[in-house]
């Protein structure tokens, strides 16, 4: 998506250790304007897939997958990282590394809120190594629900993460894929998607 | 907000310990288009007061806090509660007790994405005891930004945060009020607001 590869080299900025730091209009700062035209985007892409529901995790998709909701009338569940005393204890729970944060922790979903019934689309911020849309995969698969795809604001090309769930057979629209950055120039180049707008 | 009242007459469960568990439609399942008429009555409720930007706390008001966004036509910066590796170190900090997660914890927002020349509506789901809202109270006058407001999904009128942070002078609308809530019946009542929708 041009509009956000334009924001993205205007407004990110590359660290070392692979770090795009996107958190004045991504996942700290959001500007809610370009969530609306990313939301319609995969409106776009998604439009042949019966989804009624969509699936997120803590805490920077819930913003982006929140204006998906509206964009396609349906609601939205997030996968919680820990364990609330306020949660009932009948949920589905999977294990997920967090790269950002170097540690291992749960992520849970009620089992009121997933079904069979449901064909779900998971939103997310980032894709790098994936381990956190493995884990909404996983727990999407053991509610026995179908997972209609997977859309990601910005995926690191250079990291596996993809690569892996394509393979799956799982459809990934990434509306920005890094196939390089340079911390020292400071220059990102994305891969090329026709398709997308 | 009458519409709010009664989906948590509906959908709504007392549990003992004064929880008041609504995950099915405001923070775990998340009922976008019942955020959007909340996001139209707080539009209309602050219609006076020149707000350029929404600030919220992680996880369950990002959510709100983006549709209302949306609505405002402003961006949304939301509060962390840890501090991250990808943060760059130049923060606004302040300590918050969670009454859910009984500890207490870091709240950080960049310096960057508030300044003396903001407007700010804070947007919540819940308001008890005040903890995380006068931790955001906190940190925006650090910034030297000005407070238009608070907006609250859902107060617990009989704990006593809503009267203090109105006793410090600052406008808070609060969608629905529960004046008592009884965990063996499941009996719920809230306060009546004239002013309300």
């Amino acid at each position: 998506m041009k509009l956000l590869e334009e924001r993205i080299r205007k407004d990110g900025t590359v660290k070392t250790g692979n770090v795009l730091k996107v958190d004045n209009f991504l996942n700290h700062q959001m500007d809610i304007s370009l969530f609306v035209e990313m939301a319609k985007e995969w409106k776009r892409l998604f439009a042949d897939r019966p989804i009624n529901k969509i699936l997120t995790i803590e805490a920077s998709g819930i913003g982006i997958a929140s204006v998906v909701g509206i964009e396609f009338g349906v609601p939205v569940v997030f996968a919680k990282k820990a364990q609330s005393i306020n949660l009932d204890g009948v949920s589905y729970v999977t294990q997920v590394q967090s790269f950002t944060h170097n540690r291992i922790y749960d992520v849970i979903v009620s089992k009121k809120y997933l079904s069979a019934d449901d064909h779900i689309l998971i939103i997310d911020d980032f894709l790098a190594n994936g381990c956190a849309v493995n884990g909404l995969i996983d727990i999407i698969q053991s509610a026995g629900a179908t997972i209609e795809g997977v859309g990601i604001a910005i995926e690191k090309g250079f990291q596996d993460g993809g690569k892996l769930i394509r393979e799956k057979g799982i459809r990934v629209e990434s509306l920005a894929i890094v196939e390089s950055m340079d911390a020292a120039t400071g220059e990102i180049t994305f891969r090329e998607q026709p398709q997308q707008n």
